[in-house]
């Protein structure tokens, strides 16, 4: 694959018309490795790689057939989208799941997610998501990618622990009811404070993020619509923190259940 | 105030040097102006400002002597930072109080912060802190600089609502023994879960943030360390997301406090 290639993967477009993306830095091609992710193409700049078991995990996948590109220092700087590169990238298939084909009995919960604007706050939850030991995301809006360079980076690794759904609001209505997963959506008007419902297992946490929040017509698919209190001046929480302020709940609940 | 002078306020030695900084959008004046915040200078493209309540706040500003510096629509698009500017932005003063001074007696908790990288993560930690009563944030890094502009945006006007401190550890050290407050550090490694202790009033919160957390030979000055449970790959939160997580367990404790 040519260095201009993968140049393009910083693209949306690229990236959904290849179903690839680009991970770079040591710490997301070990989280990549030890999730036994399939690398297309590894990009390496020897004059940068200073990591000893990065520099082993490269031998080891060259010799399984990966591919692997060397570039001058310049060159993977260009590419690169850290100050400090450090002479390691991969290209790798991005791995959307069917929510038709997903059972929720795994994991603590299911987090669905709207719109969101920051690729960071959207790393942020993948972070957190994982933390906890969610099963997975899905995503209602398509425009939404969590393969965006800036939110992989903020992911720190974890898009590779989660399992990735994109899905309709009538598709997620069909396997709630398929699978009876409790539906909780997350509104600042809902009249139940977040900390008196039970989630049972399978839950899936619907964050109404951001300006627009759960759809009207979408809020009767929720079996219950839950609000994170709040004292001060603020009217609402960044997404990222309400997104973990409920997702710890639930863990939190889930530590307390006997068994 | 020349439209230059405010354009150097985006770099943080001139802010530092002033005590000045720039807000911008309605949000935010609307904010200030709640807050009682002494605008030394309003900057409007009338042509860009359409938002009904902000216009009477500038009528209101400039008859109390507030001088107001009206600029056409490209000039304010240079100096804004939002890609739809909505026509107002002010000069505000930069408000530090010297911790001596402070009395931990009010609000929810104070919150300790370290080095932090991004404004983005700092103002949503201001966010949250101002949603939960958090009454101030102790800065213990020089650094660290809650008026960038980075910063002021992702604290969606919180930073009018909270107290802020510049202290050294030493400071925070003797204010803690003045005034009996309950110095809890956050930790990966540490003993106890944060929901197993009790926060009591005062109570300040140090957050260990991103890679180095709270410096060894400061633990000790920390009553209890605590650390928040994870399940997953992941080692780590993000700092934003772990401090919401932590001030909830604070505020969730206050709520179920007896009247």
């Amino acid at each position: 694959m040519a260095i201009r290639r993968l140049h393009l993967l910083h693209r949306r477009e690229e990236r959904e018309r290849t179903g690839l993306f680009l991970i770079e830095g040591v710490r997301f091609l070990l989280a990549a490795d030890r999730h036994k992710v399939r690398c297309e193409t590894l990009v390496v700049a020897p004059d940068l790689l200073h990591h000893r078991m990065a520099r082993h995990a490269v031998l080891r996948w060259q010799n399984a057939g990966v591919p692997v590109l060397e570039v001058p220092p310049g060159v993977f700087h260009h590419l690169s989208g850290s100050d400090e590169p450090q002479g390691i990238a991969a290209v790798v298939p991005a791995d959307w799941e069917r929510l038709a084909e997903v059972s929720p009995h795994e994991g603590l919960c299911w987090i669905v997610l709207g719109s969101i604007q920051s690729p960071g706050n959207l790393g942020s939850i993948l972070r957190t998501a994982d933390a906890v030991g969610a099963a997975g995301i899905v995503f209602l809006d398509p425009d939404v990618d969590p393969y965006d360079p800036a939110c992989v980076r903020a992911s720190m690794g974890a898009l590779f622990s989660l399992r990735l759904v994109r899905a309709s609001p009538a598709e997620l209505l069909s396997w709630k009811r398929r699978h009876g997963v409790f539906l909780v959506g997350t509104a600042p008007d809902a009249a139940a404070d977040y900390q008196e419902i039970r989630y049972p297992a399978p839950t899936a946490l619907w964050m109404g993020c951001e300006r627009r929040g759960i759809p009207s017509e979408h809020r009767t698919f929720c079996d219950t619509l839950v609000r994170i209190p709040m004292r001060g001046d603020s009217d609402s929480l960044n997404v990222a923190v309400a997104t973990g302020v409920a997702l710890y709940e639930v863990l939190n609940q889930d530590r307390r259940r006997p068994g």
